[in-house]
């Protein structure tokens, strides 16, 4: 029997996990969960169907799992612990130093309830999470180093936006090739913010705006963009729509470290990931822990996990002797 | 209470697994067990005491894991299911077409024993198939290629060695680097044996040894070499060991796939590295799952296992809360 699935929130990400479901044969889409008023959601599953959030309790024995597809900030704080009352659940919360509260909230539900709720999922938090960790755990006497990009900040073109006199802006991440490459050689550099990353902004403004005191205030924007060095440019809303309409991201995690007894042997493990669409990327990822966390929950466990918990096996639908002939 | 380790076999691995455990304050070194005669064999650890293989039943008190550090040709066969009745065990057993028949051996004593043993550790297999797993189970829609290198190989070497008029010999697989771009790109480019690896080989001659019916043997030599672009240096002892004395190795896991409704987004993961000594890397990461051994089998857990079967947060001495702060 395939595993059934119910979406919570339809947006970007919503809709990568419906394309996602799609790809695994094995998990079949059965409802959509909208604020919005339900007949004016269009889906692309013709099988499932669109749902509002209220009669979500309704559907409580039709669906095996429930993919969070809200935001970090307002939403999964609230959602994820109230749906893991009713659900195995899995979410993408990122707000980093909120983590350990995210946590215990949703462990004490999710227990109650003897449900898997599998929190912060997607490639970062997620898979980069997963390669520090293994690359620390083999390395033990070395240093990290993240970057993030090519590619587009949501927050970042968020705060361009709210500034007055702009009508609409994308925000590039670049990480610094130099950066990088010093990282690669071994040699583990101390970065600065500015040595690691720049930032990129294309802009469109309103009609007579000033653009200079757009980019000024920009560029002295604290935290998103005044420890960067920053490039602006002005656009029309056609340039922007032509040339920056994707989501693509991606970035590389390098940890390089010694071994020997005397610390005579380097050695550098790097994880990198190219993404033309940021969030369908990450919804692939938030369907390969929902089959993880079903299997979980099958097995007899509950309460909150984080891709440190869950043993890889779980996430593919290939059996344990597959896996060891094909992928070992 | 620091995790007891012995180590089975002194060899390159076995020292850099003694390496390693220093490196870990939570693990203590106790024995290496040797074939030899016990006198002959020093090691680096002043703690540690060196005991023949005879006497590893006296030891079953002593050590809370066994690291077995021998050959998979016909070391592993033999040691993993017999050493499984009486330790919890790793090893890094890589025949391939074997794996099926020792996981099933290792996986009978280990249960009876109640002891649990994890079987082909290290980096290929081990790291680098557990990047496989992942990137399949997320982009599960894709295809995967694997480069080794550039390295030496042992396997290649030592049947170089074993020509005759040949006094030494080492072997560097080397990626070719047009194959590697063309996969990096996303194309899928089908790829034979040649196009994606070469052979360059240093050989010492013996003294008035045909050198072209050496370089001959070794291009046509099937399965080694005869499907591969190789490149035979002649070279003087002196310059052996003076240029290739090391092992480095390293290699790269990349699987690219698509995403969106209608296959429109591509993505590339890509796991490198990149190893001054092939055997301290392989012995790091048998360390960090001796640590996940031992936690496991405390748990009650018993039976053969393999990197597929451990969460990643059993390879580190952190605390979940810890690596939640720090790493997620």
């Amino acid at each position: 029997m395939s595993i059934r699935v119910g979406i919570y929130g339809y947006g970007n990400l919503g809709r990568g996990v419906e394309c996602a479901i799609k790809k695994n044969p094995d998990m079949e889409l059965v409802a959509v969960f909208t604020r919005r008023n339900k007949e004016s959601v269009e889906i692309l599953t013709k099988t499932a169907k669109v749902c509002h959030v209220d009669e979500v309790e309704s559907m409580v024995d039709e669906i095996d799992v429930m993919i969070l597809c809200g935001g970090s900030a307002t939403d999964l704080p609230v959602q994820t612990p109230k749906l893991s009352k009713l659900f195995n659940v899995i979410d993408s919360f990122d707000t980093h130093a909120k983590i350990p509260q995210h946590f215990a909230n949703v462990d004490a539900s999710a227990k109650e309830a003897k449900k898997v709720a599998i929190i912060s999922v997607g490639w970062d938090p997620g898979m980069f999470s997963l390669n520090r960790l293994y690359a620390n755990a083999i390395l033990v006497d070395g240093k990290d180093y993240t970057f993030w990009g090519k590619g587009i900040s949501q927050g970042h073109s968020d705060a361009i936006r709210r500034i007055e006199g702009v009508k609409n802006a994308k925000q590039y991440t670049v990480p610094i090739e130099e950066a990088v490459n010093a990282v690669r050689s071994g040699s583990n550099p101390e970065l600065t913010t500015r040595q690691k990353h720049l930032r990129e902004c294309y802009v469109v403004a309103e009609e007579g705006a000033d653009k200079a005191r757009i980019e000024a205030e920009i560029k002295n924007m604290p935290n998103y963009f005044a420890d960067y060095d920053t490039t602006v440019y002005f656009i029309s809303e056609e340039e922007l729509q032509r040339d920056h309409a994707g989501l693509p991201h991606g970035g590389v995690v390098i940890r390089s470290g010694k071994t020997g007894w005397n610390d005579e042997h380097s050695h550098t493990i790097e994880y990198s990931l190219k993404l033309d669409s940021n969030p369908e990327f990450t919804a692939s990822v938030l369907v390969a822990y929902a089959r993880a966390a079903v299997r979980l929950n099958k097995e007899g466990k509950s309460g909150c996990k984080t891709v440190f918990d869950i043993a890889p096996a779980y996430l593919t639908s290939m059996s344990g002797e597959e896996i060891r002939e094909h992928l070992l």
